[in-house]
């Protein structure tokens, strides 16, 4: 008979588009639903960028350089400087968004059964990856408690093995919003020069950083063999679509094993890199507005979700999403329920529940993912749902406290 | 100490690209380069696909299905229904070039240590996506003699094993040039239902066929579970560098379990579909006159090929690429010279050596794969350079015939 490969029968399936049927359902009804639950800007891909491309002299479509156009990775080079990465274009390698680049580096660096340690919760998308490169992902345990901080070293060392290659992080976070302090990412070094790890550095949201310093793995004196940055344009310049990343390494035989996988698929789509080019160049006040107005949103989402009874949301300082408590039995049904039994003035709200962002069963029950990339007009609706929804949910659960003293940044 | 990856080591370097230093030092010293090494047309992209991109109104570039576009993939229903392939648009899954969907077609369907059988000379990248997936590539030789027909099914039965789980063809076939007869694509059909195989069919090509019938998996009847069809809008539009393919099967467990594979990277190019869907709108005579082009060029070559003393070529039934055999001692030294060493009018041509598309080390050291993605002038140039060249080259052998009367089509 015909088999499926046990990989793809492992492969799991988008925990954030389980629920699209139940919205579409809610549509149906006539039911409008506020999508809190994917990372999808609203904010207007810069026209500049798309001006580029449709003003771009094409003749022929061709194949680019398996690493990326080189004038465009030397545009990248000053971007990089701006941010205070000093890398060459040799070090640079155009990917199709910055899940190629997570592929590149865990095929590159990473046997079938190696672990690799990864703060949960975490970006869902890595369990897929890990999957398809039959590695295992070890997660140890941030807590909503102190807003999802680094897990001391002692949790790292408990779990590592001789299988240990890597950690992953992602800063600022996704899920969580978290913003790694300068103590937390030099601890993380400390743990990579001890123990002889990669340090694959997801850096998509570093342009929003509300409080606090981001400091890149690129950033870590002594780390050069060990840091792989993961990129993307997605976030950046809302340009989810565009499918740009890159893989940045200054480690020579890393980056030359992973143009080998480079080589395989060819090259990066090369009217996107046009757009990837020319976001260069866009003045460095471009990011005030986007900036600014996310962090607005957070202080508004922020402040109405800790004012609702039971409800506990450390702030975080970064990317443009939060991890709440709710006081709920199951975030999964809850969800779900939001979707499919519930509406406040014909309007309901579509969360992500944030099981999925942990690797521990179990953990995570009582908590939602919400993507901060509506308007505040549409978040404050979005609130009044919730609101009401808490009100009236039957799986509803007292809570002891909110912990808001704990609250870390 | 940090280490890469086995298959990190394992992956084979692309080797059409290994000569590119010397063909950029002969550019250096002045010498006018043809490249027939790679398969990358000269013929212009329909300024139409573009003209859709750059008047699309895009306020935001947000990621698409995870499957691509539903348009996009409602039009390629009526485009494989043109060329006889009947499909839903729910059986279409848009990636990112025809090499995503191979790597799809791998993740999916076969477990690390697999087999995979596939009739050599063929196009080098299975390799790579074969090492990424941990699979085990099993060439079974077809031979320039009878212009690389399908070996017969004892050859495939001989190196069955309770390991082998798929064949991969490519028709018409990169490098060989070869089209697959009805008969041949029945013989595949037979040995993949007596053995439960899959049927990995790479079809780039489909739209260059001189002569005799295209035949696709999906035509065959009783097939509709084995096949899984590979395709790309690369070589049909001229749009390599577009990275648009399409992963193509009426299996739904593969289709489903290809899909969470989707799902993790998020979405194929989003400017790209846009080419894509508008290349669907392409009056049915827009072929014409690509495919003349690359018939006329065709001719061309393979006569010129001919007519040299101790020359070869079998004439290739498709696609864009010939191999011819030389009257040489190594392909890999000769290709090498030929930038290094030779010059004719200033002048010399770029080739690709055949070794590179074998599986079983040793065959094709005397053979060269040529793509003929050069107008007429430039190939008469190309074919005088390889006239004067073989004249002079020192590692230059006897060969005893041309057997030109066993070619097949």
């Amino acid at each position: 008979m015909l088999q499926i490969s046990n990989r793809g029968q492992q492969m799991p399936p988008s925990p954030i588009r389980k629920l699209v049927p139940y919205a579409e359902a809610a549509k149906r009804k006539g039911i409008h639903v506020y999508h809190l639950n994917i990372g999808q800007p609203d904010v207007e891909t810069p026209p500049a960028i798309l001006d580029a491309v449709r003003k771009a002299d094409i003749k022929v479509l061709e194949y680019s350089h398996s690493a990326g156009n080189e004038s465009y990775r030397r545009k990248l080079v000053q971007y990089y400087k701006s941010v205070g990465i000093n890398v060459t274009h040799e070090e640079i390698m155009i990917t199709t968004g910055g899940s190629e680049a997570i592929q590149f580096g865990f095929f590159t660096c990473l046997n079938p059964g190696d672990e690799v340690i990864i703060p949960e919760p975490f970006y869902a998308n890595y369990n897929g990856f890990a999957v398809a490169a039959g590695v295992k992902v070890v997660p140890i345990t941030s807590h909503i408690e102190n807003g999802f901080a680094l897990p001391p070293i002692a949790d790292f060392e408990k779990v590592i093995t001789d299988k240990t290659k890597a950690i992953v992080v992602c800063n600022p976070n996704n899920p969580t919003g978290y913003l790694y302090s300068r103590e937390e990412m030099e601890a993380l070094k400390t743990i990579c020069l001890k123990y002889d790890l990669y340090l694959f550095s997801d850096e998509a949201y570093r342009e929003f950083c509300y409080d606090g310093e981001y400091i890149s793995a690129l950033h870590l004196e002594g780390m050069e063999q060990h840091a792989i940055l993961m990129d993307t344009v997605s976030k950046r310049y809302s340009a989810c679509g565009a499918r740009i990343g890159a893989f940045v390494t200054k480690n020579k035989e890393v980056y030359n094993t992973a143009m080998k996988f480079a080589q395989a698929r060819l090259s990066p789509p090369g009217l996107a890199q046009i757009m990837g080019e020319a976001a260069v160049d866009l003045p460095a006040s471009y990011f005030d507005e986007p900036k600014a107005e996310y962090m607005g949103r957070r202080d508004l989402l922020v402040s109405r979700l800790n004012a609702m009874p039971g409800v506990f949301c450390p702030n975080p300082g970064g990317a443009f999403y939060a991890i709440a408590r709710l006081p709920i039995d199951d975030a999964d049904v809850f969800c779900q329920w939001l979707l499919e039994s519930f509406s406040h003035d014909n309007k309901t709200v579509m969360l992500a529940p944030a099981t999925g962002f942990y690797g521990t069963p179990g953990l995570g029950k009582n908590e939602v993912r919400l993507a901060y990339v509506l308007n505040k007009h549409d978040i404050n609706e979005a609130m009044d749902c919730l609101q009401a929804a808490l009100e009236v949910y039957p799986g509803r659960v007292a809570v002891a406290e909110k912990n808001v003293s704990q609250v870390a940044g």
